[in-house]
């Protein structure tokens, strides 16, 4: 036992290190043990004396509870998250372990330590396509039920919010994506603004502004968001070879009267 | 004509300088002219040259034309926005501008420079209430009817959506978060978790988690967001004087056989 451990999960942000925080690289300095899925790990610049646990994608308890174990033991441990560990990334689960496992754990020093979320910068980097309400949903059925994945969507595309979605597409789930297409085509006319932006602030980042009649052949993959727009959601020329600026209007109409 | 000008909609995070991320601090470095509702830019330390054009809360169009004159003439513009500018702040209204003003100014160079908004830094602080599929939702009914408000709120309650509240009270709309909480009591059970957030990270934060059926009695402003659980959201009690952890479970049963 060296001292009290502690556990801050931390939000690496979308990848560009010029948008992680500065309370989020001083909890990586600071770290002794870094855990996390190996592309987040490879990210944090290697520190003398500081120990590196990669693991696979698949393992997101498992890998929480050696977290756990190791600030448990004393040591000052980061979690590392791409974007925010708070949307679709390891803090639930570090939290789910906490629950069900050790009651020590529950005396544990854990902080979270909040990143820059996939949709925050896809969105700034068409214009504003958040500037409404919206939501986000992850797409994977691996933790529910597609039949819940599929009344949720429609729910919010009925109730005109801007949809994110997230984990969108893998190998082992190839269809749901362009069945969310779909359900959207119902509810919203085809010349929707849809925004696919993968790798966003990474070098091999790719945007692409489709309208969501053409939005089911664009590629897509595990590291794309998808933002669906709703009825407040335009699109600016810009002509000269400047890509169109989309974005959400604040303002809401009233409803005319039937 | 001092060569081209450039706006940038930068995004000051929760308030903590610490949160704030490098690429928003080099922004407002670079800029000539801060331009934002005056809390905002008073907290950006004063730097010889730059001029700082402050402005009360109401007018985010007029601020926007402002900046965009400036930047039309040549200058370096940063607008300050608290959270990220993309979140019911003011990149939209920017957007807006451009496209409603001068087609010139169509030809800016416009970038957005996305922060740490205001339920990512409340949820990091209490674990991870957005830890499932979640929206967000303003409650202000100057830019919307609240009908739709209302209807919104209604749809996501339903689908069983972590819904993050932002505006959820003012001096002009004293009512309508205490209609929402009634509007939240006909759909979720009454200890359902809920955080009410206010000025996360600042000097004056002040974080309350109470059950929904307590949550109408709690104080709340313009400054604080407020997270309503969902059906997954749980509370771990910790003792010994360390506040609860919240936090929504990632999985989603399947729902049971009728």
């Amino acid at each position: 036992m060296s001292g009290r451990g502690r556990l801050t999960v931390v939000g690496l942000g979308p990848g560009d290190p010029r948008l992680l925080t500065g309370a989020a690289a001083q909890a990586l300095e600071e770290a002794q043990d870094l855990v996390g899925y190996e592309p987040y790990v490879a990210r944090v610049p290697e520190r003398p004396g500081q120990r590196r646990h990669a693991s696979d994608n698949r393992v997101e308890l498992d890998r929480a509870r050696h977290a756990l174990e190791l600030a448990a033991s004393g040591r000052r441990v980061a979690v590392v998250s791409g974007g925010d560990p708070g949307v679709f990334a390891m803090a639930a689960a570090v939290f789910e372990a906490i629950e069900a496992g050790d009651p020590a754990w529950r005396g544990l020093d854990v902080a979270v330590e909040p990143g820059i979320t996939a949709m925050l910068a896809a969105a700034a980097r068409v214009g504003a396509p958040l500037g409404g309400d919206f939501c986000a949903l992850s797409l994977s059925d691996n933790l529910k039920p597609w039949a819940v994945v599929e009344a949720r969507l429609e729910a919010v595309l009925r109730a005109d919010l801007v949809v994110a979605l997230y984990n969108p597409i893998s190998k082992a789930r190839p269809w749901q994506l362009g069945a969310a297409f779909d359900l959207a085509l119902r509810i919203r006319p085809a010349d929707t603004p849809v925004v696919l932006a993968r790798a966003v602030t990474r070098p091999d980042e790719a945007i692409r502004v489709l309208p969501l009649g053409e939005a089911r052949n664009a590629p897509a993959d595990m590291a794309t968001v998808v933002v669906l727009g709703a009825s407040g959601t335009r699109l600016i020329a810009r002509g000269e070879g400047l890509a169109p600026i989309v974005y959400t209007r604040r303002s809401v109409p009233a409803p005319e009267a039937a």
